[in-house]
């Protein structure tokens, strides 16, 4: 309506009589920044197509809540040193508007120079600022919006910028090192509390926090891998989702007289798709949709005043729906048989078989109840050259049988994964036809989507670093980077 | 600027009493749909990439020219019987509105109900209608705006439809089917010829085209593979691209006084993609942004009655930028060292080499001086996995010393194609660090872009439907479908 009005305005000739400076619209007060780690068109539509395939024999796709906002761009994620793109220079792209090496986080190519932040930014002009993510907080991206280190291995040195950084709200996983590299430094922990924060553990005490409760670092106690939340999928019963703290973040920031930026991150999408595990990717984006569901909510209540940004840092894995075994058909139905992640299935499944089996007596036949419980897989389902690879998979997990032992070989086949686990996700993944090209990040484009206050910034054809800029005009931020 | 305006006339309360029926925007007069054949981001971008690697040394991006234009939107693609379409159901759904079975040309998925097309509607409006292709003009895209059929392999049938048209131009390859499928029928250029078209054959007298030729039926002397344009890398000296037919449709319709409509397909970019052959994909993307580009031009002198549409029907390939083999690198200057197609090499190389050399006396050896002049890779370049499977294809594509036989595997292993050559342009692919997850369609979703009149109708997340009902509404068309 506003866009046909402009024209007819135009058409009218009043443009010029009417021209008012670009001052004048309105600055977006309350920022949600999404970010899906490794989500792109292959993460989302596989998602779409996923929970339409569980709700409807009909060929549909209902879009996912996040990809229906209104305005649509897509965004280039290269960095300074590949067009393949890590979190940490995609983070930086984003949070500064720099292109930096692989690694780098807020710092340039020369690691001398250090950049503020979006976030930064927000907190001098009096807004209040939370970072929320599934991973460890001390995360590359999540890192990207407080700290500034010459590596994203640095997680000592990002968790004490954490604590010093007097940002208002830290939700999700812990941290990775909490003592520092060698276990003997202060806990992060106390360095936050001295800071001023209340360090809040577990979901029952982090859904009691309400406004009010000055700073906070909350963090889930039921971890599950590298200090992050659980896949999705794997997610107990007693610990808090990516919904969860982000409608906790809007509890603490919601009503700050200035305003808030809330940055949050999906980012087991990624960690997903790196190992090739296509139902975690799936339901960990719908878990990351839940989340902007819960700022959509906030935005119903202060319409004029919101802007949410939904975007991915890079895709990974180079998924895609289709593959060649499958050809134009998909069986999405198999990839709700799988009932843990990959990450679960090797925590309690094949760590306690070979710990406990001895190599000349391992056998497959013992893990294959395991394998349907987890997978929905039979051996008798599988083609004969599917079974030979499981075969060889399971060999080469349990360390014997090798016979194409090269390390290239192994790369290509099990990407550093447990061999038998990421075959099985390969095999499963390929029945309901979906296939990738690699363990690692891709160049293909990203989707950014945008709703609300400076939505109309955020269509079109631009970079990662472009986000930074296009934020920094929604929300009134003089450009510094 | 329009929309700040708009931002700022809404904030100034002027908006209820400045309220003008949308019908007061102008129609777009001039109206370009260009479709890329197989084309989503990955198609887009690793052209992109691909020119910048030519360029430049720097990591950068410098977007195609379509991909600038100012409006962006995502375009699901599936049709009534699959997640993964194919361009007949997907030209359908453009054309129409309509979903219906892959396979089936503008017709319901019962292949009863007949559906008119976006093309026909212009055409009853009193505007001129051209169609080009790079492949046959009745080939499933160019033929669902102008055909009716319940199998896009009725080609004869297709044939007849297009001279019975009455549309305005049409350009590009021949027919599949010229005397039908016994080779009995009348000629398809003679039913043309009759039905009032100028037939016009090769480059030259294509180019000497002029406007008031009246109906045109432009066919390329020059043709590669099933009666298509060349390959661009291909392509002769003597021979029109896809540039150069659009550019004569824009000289016979550009002034017609109710305008035009003109459907431009880029349909060799899919053909390159289903023989996973990245070179031969990025050289006919950029050969099909040339083809935007004289659009531009004709734009630039009718900025205010033009619109230009460009999107994809679905993505080839599972193409990606990244492969597990490179994992974050890209070598994009070795698909620069590639000289020729996967088809011109089957026709220049392989094809003479079987029929000339016995089975028991075929080597390897004896083409590897035609494989290094074709795709600059030589034995000692590739890993012992790479020679093993490079001896594998061509025993294969010799048909001896086959061991691994399985179909399931030759499928997986080829997709149909000729062994060697598809083996090469995957290990050179690899090499690049350009990874394929299927020889067919997949269902990732496309990009869309659009300039001019009524562009900010094709904004978001939206179905391939949609495009008809957004063309539509752009052009003034009452909705029938």
């Amino acid at each position: 309506m506003m866009r046909k009005l402009s024209r007819a305005i135009a058409a009218l000739g009043l443009a010029a009589a009417l021209a008012v400076p670009a001052a004048a619209a309105p600055k977006a007060k309350y920022v949600f920044l999404f970010i899906g780690d490794g989500m792109a068109l292959a993460q989302i539509n596989s998602a779409a197509v996923y929970a339409n395939a569980m709700s409807s024999k009909e060929i549909a796709i209902k879009p996912l809540g996040f990809s229906k906002l209104p305005v649509s761009g897509l965004t280039t994620t290269h960095d300074a040193s590949s067009f393949i793109t890590d979190s940490a220079s995609a983070g930086t792209a984003m949070a500064t508007g720099n292109k930096t090496l692989s690694g780098v986080i807020n710092m340039d190519p020369g690691k001398t120079v250090k950049y503020r932040t979006i976030a930064e930014e927000a907190k001098a002009l009096g807004m209040k600022v939370g970072i929320v993510s599934s991973v460890s907080i001390d995360h590359a991206t999540p890192a990207s919006f407080y700290a500034k280190v010459p590596s994203r291995s640095d997680y000592y040195a990002i968790g004490e910028q954490l604590a010093a950084s007097g940002f208002d709200y830290f939700g999700g996983g812990g941290f990775l090192q909490p003592k520092g590299k060698k276990g003997d430094q202060a806990e992060l922990t106390e360095l936050a509390a001295k800071a001023g924060y209340k360090v809040v553990a577990g979901k029952e005490r982090i859904m009691a926090l309400r406004k009010g409760s000055g700073k906070v670092l909350a963090v889930e106690s039921l971890l599950q891998d590298a200090s992050a939340l659980h896949y999705d999928m794997d997610r107990p019963a007693g610990a808090a989702s990516l919904a969860d703290f982000t409608r906790v973040g809007i509890e603490l920031l919601g009503d700050a007289p200035k305003g808030f930026f809330m940055m949050v991150e999906g980012g087991k999408i990624d960690w997903a798709c790196h190992a090739n595990d296509a139902a975690s990717s799936i339901k960990d984006t719908l878990a990351f949709d839940a989340a902007v569901s819960e700022a959509l909510a906030f935005m119903a209540k202060h319409p004029k005043e919101t802007l949410i940004v939904v975007t991915g840092d890079h895709e990974t894995g180079g998924m895609s729906i289709g593959f060649a075994g499958t050809q134009y058909s998909t069986f999405f139905d198999k990839v709700a048989k799988q009932t843990m992640s990959f990450q679960r299935f090797n925590d309690e499944v094949v760590k306690p078989y070979k710990d406990k089996a001895k190599k000349d007596e391992a056998d497959l036949a013992d893990l294959l109840p395991a394998i349907k419980a987890a997978f929905g897989l039979e051996l008798g389902d599988l083609t004969p050259l599917q079974q030979n690879e499981l075969q060889f998979a399971f060999n080469r997990t349990m360390g014997n049988q090798v016979v194409r032992a090269a390390a290239e070989d192994a790369y290509l086949l099990y990407g550093g994964y447990e061999p038998l686990t990421v075959k099985l996700t390969q095999i499963l993944n390929q029945a309901a036809g979906i296939g990738w090209t690699s363990y690692a990040h891709t160049g293909v484009p990203v989707a950014t989507f945008a709703k609300g206050s400076g939505q109309e910034l955020f269509g079109g054809l631009y970079d990662n670093t472009d986000i930074y800029r296009k934020l920094c005009s929604a929300m009134g931020i003089q450009k510094k980077n």
